[in-house]
């Protein structure tokens, strides 16, 4: 039954989430997963400069937190060389997408993503009363052209592309990315989700340029910089968009444990460094993995690698399924035809071997 | 300027936010306070439970948090007896009050609250294209009958009403909170704000019948417990209105840290009891300091007072800037005739010695 008191937009939303959490998935089975391979998280964990900050101010939290996080923005405008009046932090990426749909998309306006791309983009779309059109990957990659030409002909407000891309680990050069900056209509707005930029190769992602009015660019602590318990990401965009955050976000709603633990990730670059060798080698630790199991792994610049399992949808969930009852967690695309891939997040030494353990009994009990 | 490609509601609304934050009064002013009196965070600090429970956790901050609080609520529906499946838990109760209000508020819709009460609610219904209507105070208390009325008479969608109040520090016995949930018109809902209800005297808070359909209440561990820098806190109400929120909420978007150390908060009786004891003692130590001031202090059931300066808003407003210029930040009610009081929260003795301190000259130079 729904609340009488609903508003028409609010009463119409369906009732299912974006994804089942990993708490709820594990109460479901009634038993905690052994490897933490489907969130994407970064079980390498956070620098320990960002876990001493973390405690150091355990005893501080009585206080409200800085509403505009002024010590992590200035920080962040110097590692990215720009005014921090371009910066808006938030709760993670999620919450910003949030903001940014409830700032732009008025009921009925289009909005233009890939099928099969970030579920939680499209829940706050359709949230706001948004229309998706979705547009198909190109070869596993999503098609910038496509993306354009769909917003031209819909009128879009938003197009969302994710470079390197999520669910498929693909990428597109800064170039491509900078090209399709350039195309994007009058009216229209590119949210360009950079949750992987850390991991990415070096020329794939543009430079920074937060005067374009045409592009608005999400960065999170929770990937690379290990901190996803925590709730803070960033966007970096045109002062007069960043600016109407203020009109409507939870002002006090970033975490100041976070604020903290951010700035002090932030300037530990040799633990980044550290990280990302570990994220390097353990993309290819899955690709070795599934390789001995007669799966193609697909090139990634991000934190996981997505997993071809050879047929279509429903043998992946059937993968995902088996993988879980050996209490192996991942995830998958959720649209075909990415879905015949499993999507498997990198992690330490001891997951990829329960990993490699698990995966050879899930594969043959998935096609029996 | 304004961004162009914001919808029509997102363009009209105003810049301003509803509070200034202490660390941006403080980065304009150029010193931090020497007395932070202003934001009735509570300065007694959490448990010390709650504080090993954010240490201990500190390694664990790369994982995502559970999206559904399950331990939490559990911990939560115990404590007040009723079935967690009445209970969300979010980013703080500012949080709460935007999802609600979202859910609840289409543009033009009518809302009726107190003239002087709180202005984030206010900020998120004219965020969503709401339509405030507000009902005078009554002898420094809002008024039940006179807020039903505007309701009954606008149509209203909802009512806010916090008890015990906030800025006035007054309350209402729980009989005429239950006689005013009894008398919601239909197709309303009360939001009771609880925020200080840890602080309250016995008979101030309604029991909780959390399946009445006309009432929300919303509690935080911002107060009494001590955990404001965490942003966590919950509503209680009916489950079809609970349920909804999962339509539009961020549903990872609750720190994970701040879970935990909530519901190790939650469990330390004997912490928060003694906290309950200086609260009490602090506030007669602030009636004590401003009597010898020759000013009134108003019975309080919260965790500060508001001190009548016996002038008009003009006068407290300087009284305000005197104290702040002697490093004493507090803050005061935004609307005659409560604006002729300053709030103060109550705090450690060594703050309670800066006011002391800092009284007698500010008041002289205000009156100059």
């Amino acid at each position: 039954m729904s609340d009488p008191r609903l508003t028409p937009l609010a009463a119409a939303l369906p009732a299912d989430t974006p994804f089942v959490g990993i708490d709820t998935l594990e109460r479901q089975r009634g038993a905690p997963f052994a490897a933490r391979l489907g969130a994407n998280e970064n079980g390498f964990g956070p620098s320990p400069a960002a876990i001493d900050a973390m405690r150091g101010a355990a005893g501080d939290m009585w206080m409200y937190g800085d509403g505009e996080s002024h010590a992590l923005r200035h920080a962040l405008g110097d590692r990215h060389g720009i005014d921090p009046a371009h910066i808006v932090v938030g709760e993670g990426i999620d919450g910003l997408l949030g903001t940014l749909v409830r700032l732009t998309v008025a009921p009925g306006d289009a909005v233009v993503t890939s099928l099969g791309a970030y579920p939680t983009f499209n829940y706050h779309v359709t949230g706001f009363g948004g229309l998706l059109h979705k547009v198909p990957y190109r070869g596993d990659h999503e098609d910038p052209g496509a993306l354009l030409a769909c917003a031209r002909e819909t009128g879009a407000k938003l197009i969302y592309l994710s470079n390197p891309d999520n669910p498929m680990g693909s990428w597109h050069p800064a170039a491509r990315i900078e090209e399709m900056i350039a195309a994007v209509p009058p009216g229209c707005l590119l949210v360009l989700d950079e949750a992987y930029a850390d991991c990415a190769p070096p020329g794939a992602i543009p430079r920074m340029d937060p005067g374009a009015g045409e592009v608005i660019r999400m960065r999170t602590f929770s990937k690379a910089y290990g901190l996803a318990g925590l709730r803070i990401g960033y966007a970096i965009g045109p002062r007069p968009l960043i600016s109407a955050f203020d009109r409507v976000r939870n002002h006090f709603g970033v975490n100041r444990m976070a604020q903290g633990a951010a700035g002090a990730a932030l300037a530990d670059d040799a633990w980044l460094a550290q990280v990302l060798g570990r994220i390097e080698s353990s993309r290819a630790e899955i690709a070795r993995i599934t390789a001995a199991c007669g799966l193609t792994s697909l090139p990634s610049a991000a934190n996981f690698v997505a997993v071809d399992c050879g047929r279509d949808g429903d043998h992946a969930r059937r993968v995902l399924a088996e993988l879980a009852a050996r209490d192996v967690f991942v995830r998958m695309p959720g649209a075909a035809p990415l879905d015949r891939c499993i999507r498997i997040s990198c992690g330490p030494e001891e997951d990829m071997a329960r990993l490699a353990k698990a995966l050879p009994g899930a594969l043959e009990a998935a096609s029996r």
